[in-house]
């Protein structure tokens, strides 16, 4: 074992939780050092989500992460939501006073990110598996970790788990510190990318008898689109001409609207979980992004959380190394899950109003129509979507 | 068996909805003949709903039916939200565009149209009970009802079932006839009726860990208020001290109010259920009210969807007698139902919002929590369940 490393802010897991975390820190002239399990070539090309929210805009443009976003970014000021054959358009900017969102892949934003921390030359270990977080109750917490054929020891003031849903920052804490609430859905999402051009300008939320899909993009050459299938499905039983048929079924409308077919790139099955472990703070021990917390993607909110998450967080550690005022960092569990609960509910609602669910009965069904026309003919109910979807304000 | 009777609209049941379309017809110079197989004496004490929409006001005072209303009823500007030991108001007329609600009991307004209609001198007759409706897909429907020991028949252009849950309208249809929606509730509400002045200027509704809980009145010196208990609960466990410890408990909040405690003078278990039985047109048969469609009372709607059936069917009804046009009486079913549905999710939102469901996990608790947070802390989410709860405008 070498002789231990020593930073102030330990960040496990590069992906945008981890990564912009340490470049809001590193802004502020604090240490910190990134270790990422994986290569950077894996993380530079994992699909994840692709909508950020106006916060999430915000943040990144105000410490200059987002200049590539400015230029390829697809600015949507509205989505559609699709049932009964009709589409209805939600405006967002003359709903929220003129906020909106982008689409602009997250795995876009890890290597913008990526890039400005290799260039500032700042720590960013790739395949550092981290392997325990330990004496996070003493001011000394340590991060165990694996890195080129040895075992490694990072030395902290502060360790933050960026290291997702299945990382070794919250499995580190012992079962009785942590509060889980979890919610699993009988479905799960089938994902592909096409090369073609987008068959719509803005996101299409598609309510069907067969199921849920959404037609998203990437680019204006590449289209992202999702089917609803069910949680024990594989890939295998999805060839490409039986997805572009299910797509054409359900988003079918009664106008000339048509969805344009092309070649698949790529195809992957995502289960929908909801999942919130907490707090967020154990001693020197800070959880953020997927490492705490799950929505279903139907509303577009895991990378926005993650974002959220270690935006209050950066700040709350400034205040504590800069200013040596702890308030913000012994509040930041609170309102990091204040947010988190929102988004929570949000994602529960629109996963609950778009999917066919297995277990439920026709008055089920009824009532996901029944809330789907209010939404459109109301303008609180469409304010209410609009204003979670482009994302609260900032706490 | 005597000789049949003739009238152009045979209405069952003088609940609200029958004697209200009996009302609105009569006022048109259109014969009919209410049939209610209870006493004038139990129509007029049985204790229901209290709660008038907007468009409910309008209808009765623009028929002639509100007078006692108007200077008795308590207008209702808003509600409040009770959750976390908090309380917080949902303000109607600055969300709405000035619309508020009325309480006034629903034995209230029935007294009010039975008066009506014996000064007029329109058939009612009590202790009619209906046994069956027949040939109501010729011309000629016919009720059969039994009157004074002795069966006899009313012969009818239409007939318009409005005759409850358990009423022989909707039985009278073959089961293919209808789609049944169906939800029930693993609770129920526990009222009373207590001698004593209410506790609050407006309705509470509070979310409690241990269920939930209304604070209603019926006048300055008479309060309403129920508990939400088991499903198979009895009256015979609720002792008037265990009922008001009990509503102490779920109503505390952190300031200084304090629940008036009074003599209990009427206590009834509720069951919760949600139903609707498509469609409403049967030939020359037409279901209204709770006979077609029945609601959770945490909505206030069931008294005010009875309202809005009869009085679109009864526009409908004069639009063909008097003038040959059968358009909206083709269309009262769709008509009605749009806002039946609307109805069925706001009762269903409010209901799952408010109560501890058994079959409920910690997420589930939390969920709530966080739809109660943003219900009162969202412009765009008050503004929903204000237009909700006030009503939205009659189709």
């Amino acid at each position: 074992m070498s002789r231990p490393r020593r930073t102030r802010v330990g960040i496990i897991g590069a992906g945008p939780a981890g990564l912009l975390l340490g470049h809001l820190l590193h802004r502020q002239g604090i240490d910190t050092v990134v270790l990422e399990a994986r290569t950077r070539d894996y993380v530079e090309r994992r699909q994840r989500a692709g909508i950020l929210e106006q916060g999430t805009i915000d943040v990144l443009r105000e410490c200059g992460a987002g200049a590539r976003m400015d230029q390829e970014g697809l600015r949507h000021d509205g989505i559609e939501l699709r049932f009964d054959r009709q589409g209805h358009r939600i405006d967002f900017p003359s709903l929220t006073g003129g906020r909106s969102v982008m689409v602009y892949a997250q795995t876009e934003v890890v290597k913008d990110l990526i890039a400005l921390r290799l260039e500032a030359g700042a720590p960013l270990l790739f395949e550092a598996e981290a392997l325990a977080v330990e004496d996070f109750h003493s001011t000394a917490p340590r991060v165990r970790y694996r890195h080129e054929d040895a075992e490694h020891v990072l030395e902290c003031d502060v360790v933050v788990a960026c290291d997702g849903f299945h990382g070794i920052g919250r499995r580190s804490l012992p079962a009785d510190a942590l509060r889980v609430f979890e919610r699993e859905y009988p479905f799960s999402w089938l994902g592909i990318l096409a090369d073609v051009p987008p068959s719509c300008d803005e996101l299409i939320y598609a309510h069907h008898e067969r199921g849920f899909a959404l037609h998203s993009m990437r680019s204006p050459k590449v289209s992202r689109l999702y089917l609803q299938v069910d949680r024990d499905e594989t890939v295998d039983a999805w060839s490409d001409d039986r997805i572009w048929d299910e797509l054409a079924t359900r988003f079918a409308v009664d106008d000339d609207w048509a969805l344009r077919w092309g070649p698949i790139t790529d195809k992957g099955i995502t289960p929908m979980r909801s999942f919130v472990a907490e707090p967020l703070r154990h001693g020197r021990l800070f959880l953020a992004g997927d490492a705490a917390h799950i929505v279903p993607p139907t509303g577009a909110k895991g990378l926005n959380l993650a974002v959220a998450d270690v935006t209050v967080l950066a700040s709350a550690l400034v205040d504590w190394f800069a200013h040596g005022n702890e308030t913000a960092l012994d509040s930041y569990s609170d309102t990091a899950l204040r947010r988190v609960w929102r988004a929570e509910h949000f994602s529960y609602l629109m996963t609950t109003m778009l999917h066919r669910d297995p277990r439920e009965d026709a008055f089920g069904h009824r009532l996901q129509l029944s809330q789907l026309r209010y939404t459109v003919s109301s303008t609180a109910a469409a304010t209410s979507l609009a204003e979670n979807y482009v994302g609260l304000p900032l706490i």
